[in-house]
């Protein structure tokens, strides 16, 4: 990940786009990143999505790599660290999810 | 990350929720998660996207572990190895937009 | 249709909203009130997508016509007739997928 | 807009493609129509968002196009009439948002 972040920032550095880098913007391309991703499963059964073709999943792995990609600017910008985020957000989630509440049938998926 | 990788597989696990975590669903809930990263970004300009108060980060921080979260699970119900895929797509984007010919006015960014 | 463009119209101007309305910031609006149309059946299959409660319904008209007042700002800042858009859009779709070529197993369903 | 309900019911008849439209898929369907919007909008300054050229007009038309289109389709399987939402929503929006309050600073748009 530390990785990731250097070379991305590189990247940037090397092609001027810094300029277009603002927290507003980066948000922006993830959300038409992760709709590449969206758009890949759109017509597919629950089922179908599944089981994948190889072809296909060579394609959803690169958008995969750029929802990762501008998931990591955006947190560098900010100067947030994505992993620990996620991290404690999963602690977060442990509390607000117990286990033995929502087992299967949370209200949250079940309230419909 | 792997450490991410196995928790979320284990507080799945635990909550009975893998029968909802197809890929297809998988990739509509981190479109609702980037979502709300771009609310807090939407009425902003770019310069106040830039200086975001504490207090705001602190809820971004947590949007944008939901993301991760979302994103990791997808890729590993899709034997995807997310790091991998965002090192790999860089490679890919440094042949694509060769720093010398898009240096702050590639086509990507200045058609319109 | 007209009479939603001038409401909307006035209900910016009442509030000095307009300076708020580039076609920018209304896009990203747009993404962010449909995403909350999207969390409403991220976890649904697709069978219980179609039998929504009529609680549910009521929640979810109210997301539609969110979506629906973004558009119409987003596309009368920009001088464009939403309605012909979506006509002349349907013309070209004709061409693009013919009924006898692509019934039931389009290629754009079926690649998969 | 009764018009084009019917010709979009039409179109999928035609084409065999209800067997796609349900409810949930039509949202993901929406969102990434939405995105090819943002897609647009994403590297470009809120003023340069409002003064785009006449060859990126012709496009982004017909992004609007299909997003109207995929908002009727889902409106239309699930009973709900848009452009009734779009105006009950307008009325909610003016009690919630009183224009003496909310004048050029509303908390919405002034709380970051």
């Amino acid at each position: 990940m530390e990785d990731l972040i250097i070379k991305l920032r590189e990247f940037a550095e090397e092609r001027d786009w810094n300029q277009f880098h603002s927290p507003k913007n980066l948000a922006m391309a993830l959300s038409v990143e992760v709709a590449e991703i969206v758009e890949h499963f759109q017509w597919l059964t629950e089922e179908q999505s599944c089981k994948i073709s190889s072809e296909m999943l060579v394609r959803i792995k690169d958008e995969i790599g750029d929802v990762l990609i501008y998931l990591i600017r955006l947190a560098d910008k900010l100067g947030i660290d994505p992993i620990k985020a996620a991290a404690e957000k999963i602690e977060k989630n442990k509390s607000k999810y117990p286990a033995n509440l929502v087992r299967g049938k949370s209200k949250k998926y079940s309230e419909y």
